[in-house]
C-alpha cells in the first residue's frame, strides 16, 4: 500500500486481438502530514521522497522558510500507530517562529474558508468520499472500435485547447459515441465537473448508459466523480492509477486507458467492451 | 480578468531566430463557491461553464445527489460587490437535506482536518501566497539551446515514467545543464514539492542559479513554489496558464513554454535565455 509503482491485471485489445496481460500503475497512496501534534494535511502523493515532498510543500505554503524552520521531519514512530499506516504520514516538528505561521495558518483557514478546489483536499477520509455511493449497473456495451474513436471526438470539441495548446477536456459520449457534453480546463478536475454538471443542470443524472472521456491520466478522483454521477465507462489515451483502478474495481466501472495507436488497456471490468 | 484565453506577448525562438509575438494563454482565474451565506470554496478554473462547474463539484463533493436539491445557482447578484468581481463569484442555495449534508461537512472539515494537496485550496486570498516575496535576482543566463535539451534530461531522469507512462516529472538544472534535483509523481505539483524539497533537505535554497523544468502544464502554483524557492526560470514543453504568466511577470522569473520541436517560446523576462 505504499509503493511508487503497482502491478495490475489488464485486457490488452491490439488490432482487434484480446490478451490477458500485466501493466505497471503509478501508486497514488494518501499521505498524511502532522505537524506539532495534530493532522495539518493530507495530499494524494506517489509513495517516495515523502520527507522531501512535505519539506517542499510546506515551503509553498509559507510555513517554512528554510530548513533551519525544521527541528524534525520523518516517517512517524507513533508506537499507537498501525505498522502499515506509519509509511503514510509524515510528522513534522518545527521551531518556534514557523509553528505560529502554521497555527495562524489553520486558524485563518477555520474561520473564514473551508475550501477543496483538487476533490480530495479537505476530506476527513478517503472513505467519506464513497459512502453511500452504490455498485454501477450494467450500463451500456460498446465495441473497442468505437471506444477508439472517442479521443478524437474528444479533441474535435476542443476550441479552447486549439487556441492555447494547454488545456484539459472531458466528454460525455452515449453508447453511439454521441457527445452529451464536453468541457474544458485548466484543471483536469475541473473539466470532468464542468461535464459532469452541465448534465445535471439538464436533469441528465444518472448517466448510467454513458461514458466519459478524458484528456490526461485517470486518478482517484475522476473516478470518484464518474461514480457520482453514475457513469459506468471512463476511458484516457493516458495512464490511470492505482487508485484509480482500485475505486473503478470497487464501483463496478469499466476503466479504459492508453486509447490510441490502435489498442487500449482496459483494466477493469473488461465485459463493457466488446 | 474572465475570459477563458487571454493573449500575452511573447518573444518566440525557432532555429534560432527570435520573434516578437502574440500568443493565447489558457485563462486561470479563482472562482469563489459560496453556499447560503458563506463562502464555500474557491476554486481555480478557466473562465466559462462556471454554473456547470460548481453543479458537478457539488455533486462530487456529495453535497447535492441532483438537480432537485439545488434551490439556485447562478453568478453572484450582490448589489455589494463589485461589478468586476461577479463573474467570478457563484452563489447557490440549497434545499434543506443537501443544506444539512454541506453544514455538517463545514463543521467536519473545521474539527478534524484544515488541508491543502493542490497548491491553493484553503488559501484565504492568492495575495498570501506571495506575502515577503521578494522579487527574484538577476539568476544564470543560459543558451536557448541547453534549454531546448532540458525536457530530454528530465525524461531520462523518469524511471517510474518508463514503468507506468503516467507520471509528472520536475527537474532543477544547474546554469550548465546539471541536474540537481529529479522528482516524479501522479501529481504536478507534487513532483515540484520534491525536487525543491530535496534541496531544502540538503540546505541549497535559495536555488537563484538554477532552471526548473516541468514535464506537464506551468500553473500559477508552479510558478508560485518555484519563487519560494528562489528559482529564477521555469520551463516546460507545454503550455503556462495566465496566471503563471502575470505572476511569473511580477516575480522576475523567466518562464519559457512549449520546449520542444526545434523551438520555444518565452513568456516573461527573456533576456535570460541567449
Amino acid at each position: 500500500m505504499n509503493q511508487p509503482v503497482a502491478a495490475v491485471p489488464i485486457v490488452r485489445i491490439r488490432d482487434g486481438r484480446r490478451v490477458d496481460a500485466i501493466d505497471q500503475a503509478a501508486g497514488e497512496v494518501p499521505l498524511e502530514i502532522r505537524v506539532g501534534k495534530g493532522p495539518f494535511a493530507v495530499v494524494m502523493r506517489t509513495p517516495g521522497a515523502d520527507r522531501a515532498l512535505v519539506a517542499g510543500f510546506l515551503l509553498g505554503e509559507r510555513i517554512i522558510r528554510g530548513s533551519g524552520d525544521l527541528a524534525l521531519i520523518e516517517h512517524c514512530t507513533d508506537p499507537a500507530v498501525d505498522a502499515g499506516d506509519v509509511a503514510n504520514i509524515i510528522t513534522v516538528r518545527l521551531d518556534e517562529g514557523a509553528e505560529g505561521r502554521a497555527a495562524a495558518l489553520l486558524a485563518g483557514r477555520r474561520e473564514v474558508m473551508a475550501t477543496a478546489a483538487c476533490g480530495v483536499c479537505g476530506r476527513l477520509t478517503l472513505d467519506s468520499m464513497r459512502d453511500g455511493l452504490a455498485p454501477l449497473g450494467a450500463g451500456p456495451q460498446v465495441s473497442a472500435a468505437l471506444v477508439q474513436q472517442l479521443p478524437a471526438r474528444l479533441r474535435e470539441g476542443q476550441s479552447l485547447f486549439e487556441a492555447t495548446g494547454g488545456l484539459h477536456a472531458a466528454g460525455i459520449f452515449d453508447r453511439a459515441g454521441g457527445r452529451l457534453a464536453l468541457a474544458e480546463d485548466v484543471g483536469r478536475h475541473n473539466a470532468v465537473d464542468k461535464a459532469v454538471g452541465s448534465l445535471l443542470l439538464r436533469d441528465a443524472l444518472p448517466a448510467s448508459d454513458a461514458v466519459l472521456c478524458v484528456s490526461g491520466r485517470t486518478s482517484y478522483e475522476i473516478v470518484q466523480k464518474a461514480w457520482c454521477a453514475g457513469i459506468p465507462m471512463v476511458v484516457s489515451v493516458s495512464a490511470p492509477s492505482s487508485l484509480a483502478v482500485s475505486l473503478a474495481d470497487e464501483a463496478g466501472m469499466t476503466l479504459a486507458g492508453f486509447v490510441r495507436d490502435g489498442g487500449l488497456n482496459i483494466y477493469t471490468h473488461p465485459d463493457r467492451i466488446t
